[in-house]
């Protein structure tokens, strides 16, 4: 297990800085400062070779020498004396290092082979590190700082249940100063650097088992080992910790700045967004998002179990911008049932009771009356979760109160169920409902969409308990050293369960005119050539031929053309194949992606895919539900469905032929470079789908 | 005018308050509460039959017996006896009023009534009314809160120049405290309740022609005239003040929800959508995004004047952040020119200079650079405007004095290019960044959607100075009483100088058959008949004839086909047209918008149209200008390009066939129910766009 040895990092029983400083305003004296004021319990060992003594504390002249083996060593050297210094506690027996030093992969060759010697080294003793190159770690309990970042000079965080990860320093740092003027509580942190050893997937998965952790906040540039992420992601699902995710490079400049800015290779952004829904991230488009999931995941005793909100308010133009927003997310904003509106205009005679529930100002003059209103919200109106919009009423410590006890009430009543308090306050005034265990939030549309990442959460974490296996294939015949063509690309699907249309090789339009008798009218004829991949633009493809004679005088013409306009082509015959049934074409992919290796993409034939990109991607393998929920993603998902006088289309046999290809796709793994079956043809529910068309390229295969 | 004689309201000398109370609690007592407590300056003048003193002034029985005749009256008294209010202070030469006093138009008929007399009597005797059913009216700068809102009761915005109009009481008090603790800087305040005389559209424009004014923010549930509202919102464009609006009722809930809040019909979402965007003005999404953008506008002392934005950052990875943020709200991160980013490597050797240009920490180290930074950056970069993100560094004291000082500097020598600093502050810090006018925000995607909307304003009150004149169309016949059949619909639109199929009509297949020899094939056969809008879903259509037999064959079809499935409908004949080119098919339409009249929608045709609802829509009349920024809102944009072997459309005629339907729309206004033109076909470019099939359903057409 990757988070072996972890522990002696992030709760180590004593530590060592290695090139401590007795100025506290510098890297090495930092951390010695941090240790000391902060507050951490066990033995704090400063390492100078050149002071007995270093602010305050006993200083040893190097690790050897000191009188106890530390767990955690600190390493604020420069690189060369770093690696010396990872040397001498290997060999000490220290079983874990933070590593600030910069110097090594990110700068040049020579640094890297100076990083790989000290992983070398580490790992033959069993030593865990972090860095180089990086800012550092913290565990807010233990006051352990193990860190230079001046987030935590002269503030701390509160402690709490979020964890953070950074590949970046920069942005760990930003994160640990937000997270104190936010008021979150802290548990782990944790900046990777150049990830030698820990990387973020080992940080994320180490956050993910430590009980203390609630929520998950992560920092990502680039993702370097795609089954380490993935397993660290399905951990945290699987122990209901939601992983809140920032990962910037969205856009094309992004991306490019991104890609100057750190060594990784990125990946493609739209397969991290995939990949994040795939396992159950949220990911954030914003500083403030960020930090407004990870506060309400943090402090709401639950997450939201259904799709149903209501919304109270006193502006009703606020409750329109909330139900609005809820739309935007996701969330249903049900009306309340007939008897349920009946109940409340008995209470509040002006109140708007459909939901959103205006409750005027009738209901701050009577506070006493919120209670019965959220009973009849919960009771009769089963909504799973509430925003109470006070607009400046949270202002008044009187009123306050008032609708803390009404709240309170409603919840022992209809627990599980979040309800989140919105409203401009005072510090107290808010603290007074945090310590009630609510959610309070100023601004309403940001309270809505935290209230959306509630229930994506708990969608996530249900879809995590479901079964949803992937296709088991039978035994596959190995890919082709080089170039597929088109008959045995389907072949190839075919074994993997995916329906292909029945057809034959035939060498001359003879043969082809033959094997149509045999298999009846009306066929395709296709040219068959591995070196031709786009087979109508030379005029290789005849559809729709109903006599032996037009496929005679089609297969004639084919080969000319093939022969006049692709001259170099390797030339196999023609392909016989049955015209499938209309129905709606659909395009099925795969390619590599750098940062998550095979991902399958998928969209419907013609403009939406040509003009506007409307397509959607997962990571293989996967399952049908899964499969659906990516059908589900694309923007002309209702053509699908019975349209305009065309019947509803065979979505399940479209799913499974997605989940089948996923599969495939794994199977072969980096022996694969794409796939693409273009079109798949979907009959209407109960017909099936079929690949009509299919090119697999092996990896290589075009250099070959 | 409309704003004629509002100074009396928003700017009086002296105020009455009828029905004052002496208990500063009361809605009668509020006003007189706040006039005297927050210093206005004239006489104050508590009207109260029972009482000769109110709150320590001297009150009168009647404002017939108040020594002198104030500028304007507060009305706070129940409905009835507020009418006979208004008729003494009509009688008095009272010259405006605000009324606070529920129990009119928004109750029932008896209410619409009493309202409707107190308006005549007002307009009689020259007064203007703001109200009834309202919080009231501010003016900051001369302490005037006419007003029971308890947003001002114990806290008063400063004095500045963001003006507030809502139509909503409740939305207003919460802007009053909101814009209160955002620090804003407040003008005029204004909440319209039943906007009896004084509506929206006039507070607006009001707001507009103040000099005092530098940006409106409205709250607008409904606009009840389309006029008045587009000359108030094209006042504030040429007066280049921003106006920031919240509309609400997006989603279908939320439309639902606002229909029960308000009287007023709201229109459809999508028109006030484009109105806005046709007018300049900006739509905020979000309560955070309107004081943002309101901010901004107010505080920046200038706008954006080209699309070019550098980003200055010490986290690279908020830079790229921010460039995913600015390329989805429409703004350049352009790279800088090579001289550039070597001039920059040479001032900051570890910093990334593309642009986003990461500092890095060395800056922070040796702040003073910061002004050479910003030279290359505005001198050599040429960018338009520029975002410093600082993480945390704004927190010191030390650091954001350096920074300041490098930031002023760069604003003298390159002047009207916004700066805005974006870092975590305390308090004080920031007040010293805004008192040195920069404009501060927190979150970095806030701050480049706020920089978005400086761009989005100078683009705007940009085109308020170019010339876009409607298409001067020549004298139009009158539209028919009844049903239009198609050949009358295109001879209709052709006389607005659209292009049409050459077409003619036929009684028999046989006159048809002439008539295709005479036009030449192919041809286009329909059935004509005002009653079949859906030709082809009964088969009343027939493509690409080529003979004369074929003319006549398909014309007995038709008509067999026609007395078979529209058995009761009026047949004129067949309607036999030129077959046009090929061509990509586009859809043009008019429809009433409840608030807005006529507006014509734009979409290109099938899928996009049909299955992702793929359109724009404009405010009737327009130019070509606005019409071509119609054309490229549709998402399928790209199909009007080159693409994929089609060649460039012919968007000038196509932006010139929707701006004369938009004047043919606007020349009809009322008495036209809808048109559809559907195809316009778009040939290739300079080829033109001609309108294959049209509809046209004159009001009330359909009942008769």
């Amino acid at each position: 297990m990757r988070i072996d040895g972890m522990d002696a990092i992030f709760s180590p029983r004593s530590v060592a800085v290695i090139g401590a400083s007795g100025d506290p305003r510098r890297i090495g004296g930092r951390p010695v400062d941090f240790l000391r004021r902060h507050g951490f319990a066990g033995p704090i060992l400063p390492i100078n070779p050149k002071s007995a003594e270093v602010q305050g504390l006993p200083a040893y002249p190097s690790i050897s020498e000191a009188p106890l083996v530390p767990d955690l060593a600190v390493i604020a050297l420069p690189a060369p004396l770093a690696v010396k210094a990872i040397e001498d506690c290997a060999a000490r027996g220290v079983r874990g290092a933070v590593i600030f030093s910069s110097g090594f992969s990110e700068v040049d060759a020579e640094g890297a082979a100076l990083q790989a010697r000290m992983v070398d080294i580490a790992r033959e003793a069993g030593m865990r590190l972090v860095g180089p190159n990086c800012l550092g770690i913290a565990n807010v309990r233990h006051n352990l700082y193990a860190t230079f970042t001046p987030g935590v000079q002269d503030h701390l965080p509160r402690p709490g249940g979020v964890s953070i990860v950074s590949q970046s320093g920069a942005f760990g740092s930003y994160c640990m100063t937000l997270v104190r003027m936010r008021g979150l509580g802290v548990n782990l942190w944790a900046t990777t650097g150049n990830s030698c050893d820990v990387d973020f997937a080992d940080a994320v998965a180490y956050c993910a088992q430590d009980d203390a952790t609630r929520v998950i906040m992560g920092y990502l540039e680039g993702a370097t080992d795609r089954d380490r992420l993935v397993e660290a992601l399905e951990l945290a699902r699987a122990r209901s910790k939601p992983v809140v995710m920032m990962k910037v490079g969205r856009s094309a400049v992004g991306a490019e700045a991104a890609q100057s800015h750190t060594a990784s290779l990125a990946g493609a952004d739209a397969i991290y967004d995939a990949a994040f829904r795939q396992y159950g991230v949220y990911r954030a488009q914003s500083v403030d998002e960020m930090f407004d999931v990870t506060y309400a995941c943090s402090e709401s005793g639950s997450l939201m179990q259904g799709d149903r909100l209501g919304l109270v308010t006193v502006s009703g133009g606020v409750g329109v911008l909330m139900a609005d927003e809820a739309e935007k997310v996701g969330l249903d904003v049900p009306a309340l049932p007939e008897a349920a509106q009946k109940k409340l205009k008995e209470v509040l005679p002006f109140a708007g009771v459909r939901n959103p529930v205006d409750v005027t100002a009738q209901l701050v003059n009577q506070i006493d009356l919120l209670e019965t209103n959220m009973d009849v919200l919960f009771g009769d109106g089963d909504i799973d979760a509430a925003i109470i919009f006070m607009s400046t009423v949270g202002l008044s410590a009187d009123l306050n109160e008032g609708i803390r006890t009404g709240l309170e009430r409603a919840r022992a009543k209809y627990p599980g169920r979040p309800m989140l308090f919105c409203s401009l306050t005072e510090p107290e005034g808010r603290a007074a409902y945090e310590r009630s265990g609510f959610i309070v939030f100023e601004e309403p549309t940001r309270a809505v969409r935290a209230m959306a990442a509630l229930r994506y959460f708990a969608r996530s974490f249900a879809r995590a308990g479901a079964a949803d296996p992937v296709p088991d294939l039978p035994a596959l015949s190995p890919l082709p050293g080089g170039m597929v063509n088109e008959i045995e690309a389907k072949a190839l699907l075919a074994e993997a369960g995916i329906a292909i249309v029945r057809e034959t090789l035939a060498r001359t339009p003879d043969e082809a005119a033959a094997a149509a008798e045999t298999m009846g009218y009306p066929v395709v004829l296709k040219i068959a050539s591995p070196d031709i991949l786009h087979k109508s633009d030379i005029g290789g493809v005849a559809l729709n031929l109903r006599s032996a004679e037009e496929v005679r005088a089609a297969g004639a013409r084919i080969l000319d053309l093939a022969a006049e306009k692709a001259p170099g082509a390797r030339i196999d015959g023609l392909v016989v194949a049955e015209q499938a049934a209309p129905g709606l074409e659909a395009i099925l992919g795969v390619t590599q992606d750098p940062a998550f290796g095979p991902v399958v993409m998928f969209g419907l034939g013609g403009v939406l895919v040509e003009a506007l990109g409307d397509v959607s991607f997962r990571v293989a393998p996967f399952g049908p539900a899964e499969a659906r929920r990516m059908i589900d993603e694309i923007r002309g998902r209702k053509l699908l469905d019975a349209f305009r006088g065309t019947p509803e289309r065979d979505i399940e046999a479209l799913a499974e032929s997605l989940a089948r290809l996923s599969a495939f796709a794994a199977h072969h793994g980096a022996a694969l470079e794409s796939i693409d079956v273009n079109p798949l043809i979907v009959g209407a529910r109960g017909q099936g789908a079929v690949a009509a068309d299919a090119v697999i390229i092996p990896s290589g295969a075009a250099d070959r």
